[in-house]
Formats: C-alpha cells, structure tokens, sequence
C-alpha cells in the first residue's frame, strides 16, 4: 500500500484536532487520539465502509472505540469523513448540551454505533454487533446475494483488557469463532497510575490466543503505516477466528510529554499544542484547521462508501425480487416493528388455569412467540434449564465446525458470564436486526450492573429474563436471594423492570417489554408457583399498576408485585373476617409504566382518603413513593424451604394483616389523607 | 505418600455424606463434593494446618470453596475434623436456621472463611487472602521468627474460570507473585447447561500461564491420590507464583449419572444413593453415617494441627519479649480495636478553613490516620491520582522482584479492576490484620456490586472511596455520573453509605467506617470544591444526620447530602429573602446510621408540624421515607462544565427555592403534618 504525504498529514490533522479540542474544553483526554491516530486513518481510509449520509446502512462495518475516552478521535473521524458533525460541533467538546459529550452517546451523535466510556463494554459491544452480523448473514444471505457481510472493528485500550467484563466476553468470541471481528489494541503501556507495569504484566498476547483469538503485532504503529495496513488485511483473511492486533503506539504522539500519563487524562499546555503544530507542518496561530486534501481524501473515501451502499441497495431490490418474503423480513426489522398480530400469541389466562411459576409463564411465552418474532435472539448465562429461557427444538447459535448449532441459531450459550451477556446484548440490539434478551437470577444481573445502564442509557432494547426473583428462591440462600436488587434497577433511568404476578401480567410484561424499542427491561420471574388471579388482564397489568381487587367503603389499599399479590388476596379475607377491615388490593407490577400514566389513572388505583401499605419480600426502599407504610425485608434473607423462609419473614395473611392492621390505627385520625400520587411539584425526567 | 484403604474409606465418607444431605434437603448439589471429594482429603489430610477448636488462629492455612454451591464438601469436612459442626447440623442441610445454608456463609458456620456461592467470588477472596498473608509476614515476620507463613487454598469450578471477576484477580495475582496461593480447579466438564464444550472451550491452562502462574495438572483426580499429593506439594514449592492446579475429575463420581449434569443441583435418586452406599461398602439402609477410623485420621490430623498451634503460641510469646511492640500490634489488630487515640488524628474544620473537593478532604484524612493506624492497607482502580487514596511516600504493595515496592508495601495498584478489587478486600478484610479500602470512581463501585453485597453479607469492615460522586465530575458525562448508585447501595442491608457535606462530615465517615467492625462503607465523595460549613462537627455528623441550621417558627425543612448542603443554606437566604419563608437545614451523610439513633433523635432533625424536602443531584428514590418532597434527577446527567450541569438541572439556590415555595404551598392546608419519621410498625431488620 503506497501511504502519501497526504495520508501522514491526515494522521496529524487527527493529531492537532484532538489537542485542540481538549485544549479548548480545559478538559479530555488527548493522548489516546495522538497515539491512535495512525491505526485510524488506516482503518477508516484504507478499510471501512460506510456511508456518513446514511448512518442507518445495515451493511455498513462497525466501529467501537472501547476506550471511549478518546472520543476526540471518534469526533475527529466522524467530522472529517462528512458525519453530520461540524467544526463548531468539535469546538463544543464537553460543553453543555453538544453532540459532542465527554464520551461517546450513540443516541446523541450520529456515526457513534454503542455508547462507551465505562471500561470494558465496547469491546463486549463488538462482540455482540458482530455475532449478530453472523446471525443476519446465515439468515438472510442466499447463493449470489451477500447481502450481509460487514466487519466490526474495536480499539481497546489496557484499561479494556484488565476489566473482567472483557475477558468473558473474548473468550466467548473465540469459541464463537468470530472472524469478522477485528480489535485493535493500543498497547501504549500507560493508565492512569502511570506505566503498566505497576499492575498489569500479564502476556495479553498468549491471554488472547487461549481464547482461540488470532494476534498480530504491529511494533511501531506511530509510524509503520504498511505494518497496520497488512495486519488489518490479514485480520480479514482469517474467517473462523476473532482477530487482536497488538499495537504497540507512544500515547500522545507529537507532545512534549509523549509517552506518559500526562498525556492521558489532562489537555496539552498552550506551548506544548504550539510546538505540537509546529512539528506537524500546522500554523501555531491558528486552532481547529483542516487542511483542504486532508478533506479530500476522507470525502473521497466517503464517497466510495455510498456508491458501496448504491451497489448494495441495487442488490437488495434484486434480492426482493427472489426472496420477497426474507427482504421483507429485514426491512420490517430494521424499522424495529415486531410483525402485524405478534401479540395474538400471548397467552391468556383465567383463575380456573392452574398456579404456575412466573418463570414458566415466561417460558411460555417465548414458546408462543418466538416464531412469530423471529428477531427474538436468547440466550442464558449458563441457567437455561433454571430461567426456562430456551423453546423446544430451538437451535443454538455456535459455530457450525462445533457440531452444535450454526449461526442461524437463535440461542446463545452464554456460559457463566453475566456481565459480558449484558454488554453484548447492547451490541446484539445495537446491530438493528434482532431483540436480544438473556437469563440469570435476578440477584446476578447486578453483576451486570455497568451493562444494564449502559442499556439504559443508549436507549437500546434488551430483556433480562430474571428469575429466582426473590427469598422465594427458598434453599440456595441469602447469597442468592435479592434485596436491594429491584430498587436498584426501578432507580436507573430508562430501565422498566417489571414483577409479573401471573400468566397475564406476565404476558403484559413481555407486551411491553417488546414494544418499546428504545427502553430495556427486566423481568424479574418467580421460582415457586403462583396462582392466576381474578380479574387481572394484560391490558390493565400494560399500565403498570391497577385495582386488582376493589371493595366499596375500603379501609386501605395492599399495594404488592409478583409473588405476593396472591399473599394479599389471602389477607383481605383474613381482614375481613377477623378484623373487621375492608381491604382493597392494588397490583403494580411495573413503577416506571405506571408512573407514565395520568395522574387521574394513578389517583384512581392510589386514591386519597385511605392508609395505603405495600408488601414486597425485599427492600422497602422506594416503595414510599406509592404507599404510606412498607412492609419489606430490609436484611438478609435465609436458606430453608421457600415456605419457611416466608414464615420466618411473616409473609403470610397473617403477617400482612397485622400490618394493615397497624396502618389503619396508626391513619385513623388523619383526616382527609392524601395519596402519595399527589406531588408539590413535576420531577426533571 | 503411601495412601491407605482408609484414605479411601474417608473420601467415599465424604461422597455418601454428601449425598445423603443433599436428598434429605431434597435440595442442593451432591456432584462437586463427591467429584472433588478426593482432593479434599489430599489437602485437608496431609496438608492443611489448622486448629478446629480455635478457628481464629492467625496462622491456619485458609480455604476457600469458591465453587460454595459445593458446601456440603465443605460442610463434611468440618464435621470430621471436629469442628462445631455436628451431625445433626449436615441433617439440617439448607433447612432454615441452621448452620448448614445452601451456601457457605462465613458469619455462621465456624470454619468457614469466607461467603462464597455467586461464582467467581471466592478465588479473588483467596487472592486477598494470600495478599494478607505476604503482607503480614512482611511486617511482622523476624528472623528466626516465621509467625506469618499459611497457605492460601481455594477450590474453583469453571463457573468461577469464566466469571470475568477471577479474570481481574488472577491476573493480578500473577503480576503480584503470590506463592503461598494455591488454586485446585475442578475440570469436571460439566455446568448447568450441560458440557462446557457450549460455551467454554478456551485453553485455560495457557491462560493461566499468560498470568504469570504456574500450572499444574493431575489427570486423574478421581483416583489419583499420588499426583494430588504431588502437585499440591510442587506448588507449595513454586514460591513465587500462585499455582493452578488442573485437575480432571468426574463430577458426581460414584453416582449412577456421574459426569453428567444430572447430578449438579439436585440430588441423587433414592436408588442410587442406595447403589452409590453399596459400591463404596456402607449399609444402604442407613444415612449419615461416618465410620470410626474416619474419625480417627481426621481427627488425628486435627490434633496435629492443634499441635502446631500450641508450638506457633510459644513461639510468638518468645517473640513477644524480643519485639514487644509488633506483638502487642498483631494481638490488637486480631482483636479489630483500633489503637487507642488514633482518631485524634482526623482533621477538623471551621468556617474559616478553605472550601476543598470531599476527595481531597478524604485524602487528608488517609494522610493524618495512616501512620496511627498501621492496618489501614488500601489502594486504586487505576485512578490514584483522582481518587487520592494514596498518602505521601506511601510504599507499594508489590513483589521485591519489580523494584516498584515490597510486600510490606500498604498501597496497592489494583489496575482497572474494581470487581476483583471489592472481592480481593473481602478476602483482605478476613484474614484479619488488615482493613482494606480502595479508590474508584462512585459510579463504578456498581461494577463491583457482586462483591460489595458479600462484604455486607459476610459483616466484613471494607471501605470504598467513591469520589466523583455525582453530575458535580462535570465533563465526563453521562456514562460517568451516577444516578441510581446511591439508593441501590442505600438499599443494601449493612452497607453504609456516606455522602459527607465538608471535611468534619468526612472525618465523621472515615470514623464510623473504621469503628465499625462489621459493616462495610461506601463513602462518595465530590470531585468539585465544597465550603467548610458552619456548625457543623465531627460528633453531629457522627449521628448520620443532623440540623446544621436552624430557625425558629420555620416553614419547611430542607435535607440535603454532600454537595447540594451548601446550595441549600444559600436557598435559605434566598427563600428568606425573596419569599418571606423560613428554611431549617439538616444534612443527612448517612441514612443507615441515621435509622440507628432514637427516634425522639430522629424527630429532632426531621420534626412534625412541617413540610420538608430533599435536595440530592441523583434519583430521588428512598428520599420519600425522610422527606415530604423530593428535589432530584431521574434521569440520566450531562456532559459540561460542572456549574453548567447543575444550573441545567437546576441545583441552584433559584432552583431549591422554588421547589421549597411549592412545596409549603401544597402543604399549607394540611394540618398536623407528620413526619415521616413516624411509621405505622417496626420493619424487620
């Protein structure tokens, strides 16, 4: 590959955008984007495909940058490659309100795929963009139609590598044997303590090779142009194996500094960015200046990405042409609509249907509906006979050399690895063409915490089928049973999670949970059998919360989720024949979809003028926002047969209607009480 | 080793218990125990040093299952040794309330080290372990004096392999050299979905290697008892690497469906415990039943260990005369007092003293203690320099080897590792000559939460310094600032969680977190500047909760934490000034401690007869039980200058005030306004 001169001042435009750009917002990490710059524009100008005036193209290759703090770099690209990202757009780094965030937002800034920062997810995004990239191609290709076939590239920094999560999920791309990933390591020997050496001096190389990874070196990738270009041609050449580059760059290249963790974290100092220009050919007066063939050459290149997707739209309406119903098929999916009449397979319930686990009910429901949406991609960190996450006769995604399964399967074995799911999932959604959604107890999806609100925040769909939801779980014990687990995931933004109390809530849950495309869910699945209840339907459980069992001249409203809404419907008979207190019983299997309702909904289930109490066998916290007293289990919980631990705790009709008891006295001189629906004032959301 | 036929008897002893408890709990996972039953013996047998009869030993080896869903293995071991453990409690296997639980938790069960079940866990427990034994030899061994010199011995399936928490810890305990770290891997080939051949076909081995370990392997460890011996005894050899120890075994060895995942987590079939008893010579009609000579040996052992300890007390009451002082040192911090006085040393503010970022008040703390309090042993994520967990001319915890510091180094370069961070200080914590504390950034304490639930489990005394505590970090963004991490751990039973409001609140954090032996602290701390506030002290603050300003005849309360306190007295003036209203402050650090004062205390600062409302930048969940109203974000932040966030969201005086005017509006007509410190009954705690 003959490099240019243009192609080395294209490296350093990079170089100086990103000094200027942290410089300008006193704030941002301009060595990463110095060191990278080159591997950049290798890829970016001599690989990638992609077209900046459709950044929706499925076709186009990915890019993740894992170390997502050296976002100025993505900018930078993004900017010169004629993305929907100016000049002024660069100068508003880190400001408020920008396109242009401390790290990268994928709903904000259009060319950005996954949104990456906290360390270690993007790299498990790529893993997920590019299994689901796999999964479209044995799908929707055809003999003379390659309609799917684009790379996903990931640079990832030491910080990438020494988090967990990056571990699990690499060693599931080598046994998925992922050839179309390709990720490129900046080994620059330098975090934020300084050198590497201090912490990390394992051999990563051999690391990735035990995970079945090919590694290629690139020894100076400051300078070596051809180096990067080969390694980059050789990644593609390898078909069944996830490819790391090891590359090894001196951060931020150019500064006075280079080379140390002074560079990491903290813009260069105004005579470092001069003599930084100065070197690099660039006018020191002058800031944010794009040489014009520097534009040239990235237009140029961009260009040829949409004659690329010009040529592919030729293809595609070729392709409708003989297989209408598969083009179709990809269409309707990318538009992220499930088919017409999906939600006719959601089973129905009725009190005379016998008591049933919720997390069978949810298996259930993926039984039913799992060939009417066939974007439905599953999976289970290792608990599939546990989260009853798998259908019948359904096919495993795995490599076809493994005997197993192939790429067109539609279910993952994630192996022991939570965190990793999580972040794939992101990726999976993020590739536009299937609805992940994976297993665990519920307990350990807060293994998964970063994931999850990495999911939350970049507004992708992704369920968690969370089982074992509670003390309920009986024998494996308090290291297994949640407490603090649902208020946890009810306080992240953007994240419904849903505690189904029967067949019907628990098909609402589902409902929702597929239908909205930019909000990820977790449904939180009982081990022990529950009852269908009266009168529960999926519309009213698609509210989020309603009056399951109403009386007329109430003493108080029972306010329950899952598994102890039937424990309510117990007391009020236990209330009304031994205390005399007419109880009415409230179901809110979902606080995020009821809080969106109108506040006339909301006071009609929550009224005024009655004591209101919940009972849910976990934390209390948050639960003051819809009731005025909590019955809860603020501690631990307990080992033993699940009907014990719930005696233990007094979670019975008894239990609870000694509570309620206790509320009704402690309310009964408060005149004119106010349900805790009324607020003084709208909070910010 | 010449092995006998008693050897034998005790390790089917240990399979038939196993799987007699298992089908009495109806419940459990007899297929690890009877598969690592012969190991178990090889170590416990002829290789471990303990004392049954005193558990706290300081120089006992430790061990650690970290695979604890196989605690019955454990659980029969502590029984034949003597422990308190008696057949009656292996009867009462996974019932409630017994000693016996579905997973090891170290609080109940003498023997047990540490909490292990959620996989993956226990490995980085023992890694902290091992990390404590290197550091306490260093400072305390003395020539001719070996006081310090236990192995570390963790048992791990491959569950715990794929966790990408092992991943971060073994990484780390490679580069950190840890002879005294011995690893025996159960590579049964077996986890719940079936053969690891779905999900996990890595090369384990090499990958270990690439850490830095030695690997070893025993093909046969079903019944190889000479190669187990062997192995175990070349990597006591190995004195500066951990070693891993492969060894292949058939899970549930001797059942009917042994090597398949049918004998994983449940129990045998009556007709094949009766088959498994006659194979291995016991009465199929009987249950529980340990053949005397199996008594013998391990008892024998036991008294051996016994032994040791007798002779390790002679010599330490030599050592005694010969340096008194690290003697009486040890002796104190076995105890878990601190020294007499030490808190003298904690800063205290007035007024006048600068406004100053909660980290950096937090690091003059670290500063002013460490030196009286010589057990205090932390480290960083890789984010030292932000954090400022590291005192001036702190030495680091590293091998001799790297020229970077030595092991009576109490700084330790975690790298970006904070899940295995949060479960290496649990193993820390528990070996018991340390309290460890460790540096990150708030919002990722959530990539830790597996490991922080254990330290509140387990009533470990572990403390996170979690700066960057809110939207207040400014420029990194979104990914960055927390949002929901507050109320999750809040949620979380024994977990304190500190938000201090200037530097005497931060001297009261750092004095609750210390004092209290067994409950784990997060303490958030501001990357932004903070005012020393007036009235505030060390022994208020100490309370969880106080008034800071008071006024009479006041119109609402306004309860704040960290950095919005002082915004709040700035509304004050502004709501006196522009509304005619009356604001009493009250900064609430710590909700947990607060819970824990009198409730007259707790009226005191959050009084009946008016409104009150919160001011907190991050979810407003859990604020309802405190406050009548609740000023927060429920939504994810913003990437910007710090001010420029909080102005968006509105945290100003302008902001609080109007929130407190609407507030005593919709409060005004509401006569005998309760506290919510008022509640119906008591929760179970």
């Amino acid at each position: 590959m003959g490099f240019t001169d243009t192609d080395k001042l294209a490296i350093n435009t990079i170089r100086v955008l990103a000094a200027d750009a942290t410089f300008n917002a006193n704030s941002g990490h301009p060595g990463a984007p110095m060191g990278m710059a080159p591997a950049a524009h290798v890829l970016f100008n001599k690989f990638m495909k992609f077209n900046p005036k459709n950044t929706k193209w499925v076709n186009r290759d990915r890019f993740v940058l894992s170390n997502g703090h050296a976002c100025m770099l993505q900018y930078a690209l993004l900017h010169l490659y004629g993305y929907d990202l100016s000049i002024d757009d660069l100068k508003a780094f880190r400001h408020i309100d920008s396109k242009t965030p401390g790290h990268p937002e994928a709903h904000d800034t259009p060319g950005i795929e996954v949104t990456t920062g906290p360390l270690g997810q993007g790299i498990c995004n790529a893993v997920g963009l590019a299994m689901a990239q796999a999964h479209a191609a044995a799908e929707f290709n055809k003999p003379g139609f390659d309609l799917i076939d684009n790379y996903t590239y990931c640079f990832l920094g030491d910080g990438c590598l020494m988090e967990g999560v990056s571990s699990e999920a690499c060693s599931l791309a080598g046994h998925l044997q992922l050839g179309n990933l390709i990720a490129i390591w900046d080994d620059n020997h330098i975090s934020i303590d300084g050198d590497t050496n201090q912490a990390f001096t394992e051999d990563v190389v051999k690391r990735y090779e035990s995970y079945g990874w090919q590694v290629l070196e690139v020894h100076d990738g400051d300078h070596d142009l051809d180096s990067i270009y080969n390694a980059i041609k050789k990644a593609q050449e390898v078909k069944n194996k996830p490819t790391l580059i090891k590359l090894r760059t001196i951060i931020g290249f150019g500064s006075k500094n280079q080379g140390t963790h002074g560079v990491h974290g903290s813009p260069l100092k105004a005579d470092d960015i001069k003599q930084l220009k100065e070197k690099f050919g660039f006018n020191p007066e002058q800031s944010f200046v794009v040489p014009q063939e520097v534009y040239d050459i990235c237009h140029k290149h961009s260009a040829e990405g949409a004659a690329a997707e010009q040529e592919w739209n030729k293809l595609f309406a070729s392709y409708a042409e003989k297989y209408k119903a598969e083009h179709d098929d990809l269409v309707r999916r990318l538009s992220g609509n499930l088919p017409e009449g999906w939600e006719k397979n959601l089973p129905v319930y009725t009190p005379k249907d016998a008591a049933v686990a919720s997390r069978k009910l949810s298996e259930i429901v993926l039984q039913n509906v799992h060939s009417a949406i066939p974007e439905l991609f599953g999976g289970s960190a290792d608990l599939t006979g546990s989260n009853l996450t798998r259908w019948k006769d359904a096919v495993d995604f795995q490599p076809p050399a493994t005997g197993l399964g192939d790429y067109s399967g539609r279910y993952v074995r994630y192996g022991v690895r939570e965190h990793a799911m999580g972040a794939i999932m992101n990726g999976l959604a993020a590739y536009g063409t299937v609805i992940p959604y994976g297993g665990t107890f519920l307990n350990f999806v807060s293994y998964a915490a970063g994931a999850v609100r990495l999911s939350a925040l970049s507004q992708v769909r992704v369920i968690w089928v969370a089982t074992h939801d509670s003390i309920g779980l009986g024998e494996d014990g308090p290291t297994h049973q949640p407490i603090e687990t649902l208020v946890h995931f009810r306080a992240l933004p953007n994240c419904m999670v849903w505690r189904p109390a029967d067949g019907n809530e628990t098909s609402a849950a589902y409902y929702i949970a597929l239908t909205s495309k930019h909000t990820p869910s977790i449904i939180a699945l009982s081990r022990q059998n529950l009852p269908q209840l009266e009168s529960s339907t999926i519309e009213k459980a698609a509210k989020g919360g309603y009056v399951l069992h109403e009386v007329e001249g109430a003493d108080i409203t029972l306010v329950s989720t899952g598994s102890e809404v039937c424990i309510c419907i117990d007391a009020v008979k236990e209330l009304a024949e031994k205390h005399n207190i007419k109880a009415r019983v409230v179901s809110l299997p979902c606080f995020e979809v009821f809080d969106a309702q109108s506040k006339d909904y909301r006071l009609s289930v929550l009224p005024d003028g009655i004591p209101s109490l919940s009972v849910e066998v976990m934390s209390t916290m948050g639960w003051e926002r819809y009731t005025h007293e909590q019955f809860g289990l603020n501690r631990f919980g307990a080992s033993g047969v699940y009907k014990d631990v719930y005696k233990k705790f007094e979670f019975t009709p008894e239990g609870i209607s000694k509570r309620a008891v206790a509320t009704v006295d402690f309310w009964k001189n408060v005149p004119n009480i106010r349900s805790p629906v009324n607020r003084a004032f709208q909070q910010l959301i």
